[in-house]
């Protein structure tokens, strides 16, 4: 299982030496992790704390004509009921300025529905109790009296001629001339670079097919859970997990009509979020309750629904055309993506579109994607947000480009990579990027030169992500003993509490066990942009430096005082002031200047508030190795190698278990995982015995290559790492089961159900 | 009950206009307060919690010989037991650096005996279980083996020849030649001005007397309660009800052996402290047994064990000599105080030299203070500790010399009364106060001008406290919408909440409802110290108006950067950034200025972390009426009038709060408050019923004045206003009893029993 001599490699572009940068240091909540004693989203407890659930619609679509509560009311122990009614109306046209755009019409209505329900699962009614099965008998008293409607289950039937329409404020958004009519059509994106045409009037080989994905949820084995508060005094308290305690405090103050002020988040440990945290379900239903009975109030989902109402990310179809010359270099790239957003507009296919094409270097290029809302539960970001299914499109394209130049598909991409100022399609110039030296590490890898058996195949497969900055605050606190507390606030996801102690622990010069890195509640640091866009790392990190470098200030000035010197005349060095112009001042450590803070002017501390600019992009190369059993149609993965350009990886152990995650979640959603829905639109496959994520025994150990090709954004190099892993898998397993049994296959998931069908020519 | 027209009066002598500051608002914690809602120490839950018990000596005074812990463990349910072997030994000379000094040592026996118990109540041992119930139960099956030995429960029986000597490592401070052997007689100090037999060579009139008090409890209602968990990495968390989060921190560090950076304390709400949960008690017990039993344990104290092992304050004797010229004119002052500091070194007597003698311009002054190790719980800070006590003393002195002058005692003080300039007896000059004013004050009060009937007295006195500075840190972080967080690290024991905010309010320029003022865990602000001292207004105070300052410039900056401006031009009028060079660009809101903060470079906050100086003198003036019932000896207060020079009064209505607060605890201390030991050392009245403290139904509406004389130390003028209060009640009563019944009572607590053996000469 797995190339022992393979796992943990790293190839270094840099050549920088860190003292504490780049070692494996044990994570300060990893015991209490994975014993299950840390508090996730579901373990908080508040005094007099009341427990609620949910009425959901049981229909994709309808319109709600009465609900009636009185029954549920009359059960002895319930405490609160809200329906849509209880919240604040919310303009149509009310957008999330800032960082992140969002419709809170759209989050409202997702939260708990008004007129209309636009998908099984969606919430109508809310029920607090004594007990949460209390709760969930009053639910069942709840009756809500429905004009069912006829729903649309795909982009396909959405997009038809007479096709019942989901929201008649919707009118198609990047069209000329502007639409009449509202449609399911929520809107239409493009990229162009150069001339499409003329691009493959030179193409000597031309390939187009079009590919087709289903459904995905994020998997995250935590579901949704929150207890909110409200005192007398009108002060919100909210616990949960998220990806972002600021975003819920926004989105709660906004959909409950608080000030932000009022509401404090306090984030739980998260148990997966993948993007699928990004947004709130449960927490302002707890806050209407907590108000209406005067009592804390404990929501948790179940499986069912979490699969029926939150994430999923977009199922959609991608048509792709590639024009290449006879010597393999690619000079025109066609695709057509189109999404299925959900109940609301918002699937990432304009990242598709951006990103697709990204690995390489092709002079002309046209991208268009088309958003479209059907009766499912309202897409949600998933891991590098669009880009999976673009890249399966595009990655089986230049496999079966490279079959028909006779090249290996290796040196085709080789041959056409993206490199320092390559024009990205998505009006970019790149900056310094490793993914060339992603696929020189493929073709050394061992598994590249593999023999392969019978019903064996091998795909390989790039991707692209931007990776993002944005804001990011963090607070470096020096206590008495000359330990040190670093403060941000974003949830740990990936092990980011160890990634920012040894940042500061480089800058500081002390060890990283005197640091206790922490992640904050909403009034504990400054606003951060929540935990995605693989930004941590970079952006909270590059706040993390700025900070402890305002700290080491301030422990220079500190000294200066102490010695009676000049400011210019103390350096830092390894953790120590030093006098740089006399000898007569013995250094002082961290410790020593710490023990005389109040008589030096108060406590010392650093801090940083900033927007970091300067992300670097993260290509990723993936080699997977699998065998068919042509009897049963089922897919075994035999090996699998990741490599990616992280820039520079603070604790490598972290960085290759999000190169691993995303290759596995890949490889999951390349083979089994898809929503199933009735015809009538009802999900089918609401938990995971039929909703089947890979587990440990259904996978080889994924050997992991760490290429660093620093980000000069970054002092430390820091390339986001978190979502590139997602983007290749899809295409390297599908070229790898393509090769095994010597036909290309388009659609997802290669369950052996739809396998078999392939092999049998259906 | 109380003079309406009088309450609420304020005399304000600097001429300042404020838009917030002075204001009447609601706190922001009032409704969760007053209907228990709000967490204090006691309220807090863990997931998993189990609960601990102490077993305490029974002796004053004994050796332990053994702790046989075997039944107890073996007791279904229990979970772990401590002793004091749990503990690291901490070195004999090992004391706090920093703002205030404490005996590491002392501290660590106090919480947990070793080799010797020194007072009724000492712990010995606790154990956890699964419930109270057993806990207690367990704690009955502890068997310890002591050998008693004799006590010694007054400075007195301390002092004598051939005491029991309490501390083998304990020589007398302060003496020269240092002494050659140990005994209880901890250390003495002095403070001197001019010649003091010279002085009493001018004297034509001279009074002396001693008087003396009895150790009493601060009251608070709360008892002391914690909760502490350790998880499997070694994270510390503690919540409990405290005068200073991070005092609990570095305390329990220091005593568990444990980094600072690996201990949170999180601040409950508090239920009263009056300075006697400046210490710690339980803490170290439940982090302990929460490590050995790998769960979180919660302790809370019985009311018995309250009163039997925290606190008190000091019991002491005074003996004042005055000597005045004939025209009033005080030309000496001599005193000698001896406290009891309970079991281990360090009562109060050092302040109370410092600060009897302080509200008048005495120019030849020599005051000796004797700090007295006693079989008694080890003394605690009480409001102005140590100043009650010698102003009891000097203004029954300074009363007894107006009757040998036949002058008012009223312009007896004003004639000698400190003013600007006046040279303290503890070393400095005072800078501007407002003494006088307090006097002239008191003098025009409808109280001093009421007649009295038969059996009534009118007592008036005065009192001195310093007020302090010292170390606090400030947060002011404005969210996205505008509002703004105020953080500090300071517990809120007089409405401190509101008056953060009111003053960051008056800074930012905008309403006072959309700040929310915070008291923030030991991981969200930097290092403040305790709140007590008097010093929170003033000093952390002093950090909230430069935090919001700095978030003020940051504001500036941000709008200059939407303006494409110099900094210069913009100015921060009323809540607004104006550019004053320009009309052509309209004032920019805070929340204008939020919303774009991402676009301008990150979250947008200020923050001070400073040592405050500057601190201001408070002094008040207090007026008693009382009636005697000569055949009961019951005395009941009439009416009474408490003034202080106040500097600036945030919020009027907690200052006047203070005011009433302090005059009520002093009255019960003078009037009815005693600890009463049986021969052999044991606390007789451990509770309520016996220990009797004022309730409402007791005393009349006490009256106030609030005296302005703006402290320059401070922008708005603030001086401390939390401890001066309770320095003048215990002479203002005790004259108002000795007129009342024309003997001089130099003996507190006036109780029915001990004023009727006055009344008949006994």
């Amino acid at each position: 299982m797995g190339n022992e001599e393979n796992v943990g490699k790293i190839i270094d572009y840099s050549g920088r030496q860190f003292k504490q940068i780049g070692t494996r240091v044990v994570r300060p909540d990893g015991v209490e992790k994975v014993t299950g004693k840390a508090n996730f989203g579901a373990d908080f407890k508040a005094n007099g704390m009341i427990y609620a659930r949910t009425v959901r619609s049981p229909h994709a679509h309808a319109k709600i004509k009465k609900i009636n509560v009185d029954k549920a009311l009359k059960l002895k122990g319930v405490k609160a009921v809200v329906t849509g009614a209880d919240f604040p109306e919310i303009d149509v046209n009310d957008k999330a300025v800032g960082e992140v755009v969002v419709s809170y019409y759209d989050m409202a209505h997702n939260t708990i529905a008004r007129d209309k329900v636009y998908y099984d699962g969606h919430v109508v009614a809310a029920v607090a109790a004594t007990s949460a099965d209390i709760a969930e008998q009053a639910a069942r008293l709840i009756e809500v009296e429905y004009e069912v409607l006829k729903p649309v289950m795909t982009a396909e039937a959405a997009l038809k001629k007479n096709a019942p329409v989901l929201h008649k404020h919707l009118f198609t958004q990047g069209v000329e001339p502007k639409p009449d009519k509202p449609s399911n059509l929520a809107a239409r994106s493009q990229f162009k670079l150069g001339d499409i045409e003329a691009g493959f009037g030179q193409a000597d080989v031309v390939v187009e097919r079009t590919y087709t994905t289903q459904t995905v949820h994020q998997g995250y084995i935590e579901p949704h859970a929150c207890v909110a508060s409200i005192t007398a005094d009108g002060m919100v308290n909210v616990w949960c997990s998220s990806q972002g305690q600021f975003m819920v405090r926004a989105y709660v103050a906004k959909i409950c009509g608080i000030e932000i002020s009022k509401v404090k988040v306090t984030p739980a440990e998260i148990g997966g979020g993948f993007g699928g945290k990004t947004v709130i379900y449960l927490e302002p239903l707890a806050v209407a309750l907590a108000k209406k009975a005067g009592r804390p109030v404990k929501m948790v989902m179940t499986r069912d629904e979490v699969l029926r109402a939150t994430g999923p990310t977009s199922g959609g179809s991608a048509r792709v055309k590639l024009g290449a010359k006879r010597d393999g270099t690619i000079v025109a790239g066609d695709m057509e993506l189109t999404y299925e957003a959900g109940a609301y507009p918002g699937s990432p296919v304009m990242l598709g579109c951006m990103t697709g094409f990204a690995p390489y270097d092709i002079k002309n290029i046209n991208a268009v994607g088309w958003d479209v809302v059907v009766n499912r539960p309202k897409a949600a970001a998933y891991r590098a947000p669009g880009a999976p299914v673009a890249a399966f499109a595009v990655e089986s394209a230049v496999d079966e480009l490279a079959e028909q130049l006779g090249m290996d598909p290796l040196e085709l991409r080789l041959k056409n990579a993206a490199v320092e100022g390559t024009q990205a399609p998505y009006g970019v110039k790149f900056g310094p990027i490793g993914y060339k030296e992603t696929l020189e590490a493929a073709k050394n890898s061992p598994q590249w030169k593999a023999p392969l058996g019978p019903n064996q195949g091998r795909g390989i497969a790039s991707g692209f992500w931007f990776n993002i900055g944005g804001t990011s605050s963090a607070e470096v606190m020096v206590n008495e003993d000359g330990t040190v507390i670093v403060a941000t606030g974003n949830p740990d996801i990936g092990g980011s509490r160890a990634s920012m102690a040894l940042m500061a622990a480089e800058v500081l010069g002390i060890p990283y066990e005197r640091i206790k890195p922490l992640v904050a509640d909403t009034e504990s640091v400054p606003y951060s942009m929540l935990t995605g866009g693989s930004r941590v790392t970079f952006a909270t990190g590059k706040a993390v430096i700025e900070a402890a470098q305002d700290a080491v200030n301030d422990l220079r000035r500190r000294a200066a005082k102490i010695w009676d010197v000049d400011l210019e005349q103390v350096e830092w060095q390894d953790g120590q002031a030093v006098c740089i112009e006399s000898d007569k001042h013995k250094p002082l450590t961290i410790a020593n200047i710490a023990a005389k803070a109040d008589k030096t002017g108060g406590a010392i501390s650093g801090k940083a508030n900033i927007n970091a600019t300067g992300a670097g992009p993260g290509f990723g190369t993936h080699i997977c190795d699998v065998e068919v059993d042509p009897e049963t149609g089922h897919v075994t993965v035999l090996r699998y190698t990741a490599i990616q350009d992280v820039g520079k990886a603070i604790h490598p152990s972290y960085v290759e278990g999000q190169l691993q995650g995303g290759a596995v979640q890949g490889i999951g959603w390349a083979l089994n995982e898809e929503y199933v829905y009735s015809d009538d639109g009802r999900l089918l496959n609401t938990g995971f015995l039929d909703y089947r994520i890979p587990v440990a025994s259904d996978l080889p150990m994924i050997d992991t290559v760490l290429v660093e090709v620093p980000n000069p954004g970054h002092p430390f190099g820091v390339r986001g790492v978190g979502e590139t892993p997602i983007v290749p898998p899809l295409a390297a397993v599908a070229n790898a089961v393509s090769h095994a049994i010597g036909k290309r296959c388009a659609d997802l998931p290669l369950s052996p159900v739809r396998l078999l069908s392939i092999i049998d020519g259906k």
